[in-house]
């Protein structure tokens, strides 16, 4: 068990409302005068959730999609965040930050509503946090509503983010769509609001889809096999499409598609990609062209 | 104009939403389903915010405590809140800091929602932020609603905890009320949910008395005179009452008094002492025994 693991183990001690979700969602949800709102917060340190060359309006515009996207998530409205700001020294970076950050409320109709700003000592790595506040517009999917025979979808491929990632760490001039993903991400607002009055659970794909469909799994009490990984046509034209490909794009974190679990009947009524099913049982089994496959060491970006 | 004035000008191109306030209040007021919420955000930093050597469950307390002040200074009832949370690398630390957070959620009946944890690099400063929720149980006063004649008014002493902060620089053995005051702020949420329905403007002493009341006459177009510097008996027991000791408390942060103005003939329905007036015009004049004194230089912590 990691310290995070520990540390979150007293939090729920704290989180003891049923507003909380025992902490195992990625959200709040605080029903208020007739209203349901959606609660989650994200922070984002230098140098451990973003390399520390990466431009600072594209960090700025990602704190914002990261957060919108866990609204995403719940087919929530954007009703407004607050920002934590540590101020980094640099004015022009901060400015660059918040044009960023600008950018991507004023696209996702999220008013900043308030937060707090502070210096932080010289020398200390640079820190933001962004708390968001949505409106659920229907049902709130949960993690953990998936039941046996559902299939499991994404809104979109996996593994762009982190080879994007990848190719910056050995290119600090790399750029493309592999880039855009991993600097830009692109909640899927209107695919959640479309998708929450119909699925049986749906999560972003933060962590890796290996992880997160495993966590959806284990919140569902069920076991999920994972039988196709989706990639896009910039990531087969960069790497290929072998089984080590597919697998490092399954684990890699970043890429904020919506994973969802819908009735095997339903139709999705946006564009999806079948990526597996439920059943009875446990665990998490992944097959490649029919064949199971072991499953990696690390299933994905674990924090702590 | 400081760093951190610069960007709060950035801020407020973002903030253009009514609910923001403008960025000009310690909270944004959002109205959502029928209800009203009032939101603010603090972030704490070690060795900016409190001492590296403050114990962690006070430290934890305080971040509770400042967060419910600023709702307590809008009559709003607790609702919930996030927690970003930089882990320390010190197990007993973060437990320790939780335990005295959790001691004031629990004081003041505001359950944890959510929030998020990370890992900071190595060697970086702790650093917290909490964002909390209330919800307005009638009017919200605001700070620039002070009206020409009006009362001012604190709901206990000031410089306590500035002089408690000044004896553990020097003795970091110290204890007593004063570090007390320093260390366990209590936010005034039962005396500002009486006083919310009939005060003209209210906010919590968290910079100083002069930097305060300064801002609330700025905010409400008026000149105010601060006639009165309220002392507690452990304050003058230590430090005495001269104009010097009277000045350094008015200048002094980290209070949590509310400071409220109210027309002349309405009695505070709250224990409360009297500290000056607000008159047409503008400025801060400060009279110490009826004679006015000047300001010094620095009224109170300036952020940035």
């Amino acid at each position: 068990m990691s310290a995070e693991s520990r540390f979150l183990t007293l939090l729920r001690l704290l989180a003891n409302d049923p507003a909380a979700q025992g902490l195992r969602d990625d959200v709040a949800v605080l029903e208020v005068g007739g209203a349901r709102l959606i609660l989650t917060s994200d922070t984002m340190v230098e140098g451990v959730h973003h390399l520390p060359a990466d431009p600072p309006a594209d960090i700025g515009w990602k704190l914002a999609a990261v957060n919108l996207s866990d609204l995403a998530a719940k087919g929530a409205k954007p009703l407004g965040c607050l920002l934590n700001y540590a101020l980094s020294g640099d004015e022009s970076w901060d400015a660059a930050f918040l044009e960023g950050l600008g950018e991507a409320l004023a696209r996702h109709a999220m008013p900043l509503l308030g937060g707090d700003t502070v210096q932080m000592p010289r020398g200390a790595p640079r820190s933001y946090s962004l708390t968001a506040l949505g409106e659920a517009t229907g049902p709130v999917p949960l993690r953990g509503g998936a039941k046996a025979g559902d299939r499991l979808y994404l809104t979109g491929p996996v593994g762009d983010a982190g080879i994007g990632l990848e190719l910056l760490q050995t290119m600090p001039r790399a750029s493309g769509p592999l880039v855009d993903a991993y600097r830009r991400p692109r909640p899927r607002l209107a695919e959640g609001a479309l998708l929450a009055p119909h699925v049986h659970a749906m999560m972003d794909v933060s962590d890796g889809l290996l992880i997160d469909a495993a966590r959806m799994a284990e919140a569902s009490g069920l076991a999920v096999t994972i039988d196709h990984i989706p990639l896009s046509p910039a990531l087969e034209a960069t790497r290929g499409a072998s089984n080590a490909v597919q697998i490092a794009a399954a684990r890699a974190g970043d890429d904020y598609e919506l994973l969802f679990a819908l009735p095997a009947a339903v139709k999705p009524p946006v564009r999806a990609i079948p990526v597996g099913r439920f059943a009875k049982g446990g665990g998490l089994t992944l097959k490649i062209d029919g064949v199971a496959i072991p499953l990696p060491d690390r299933l994905g970006w674990e924090h702590g």
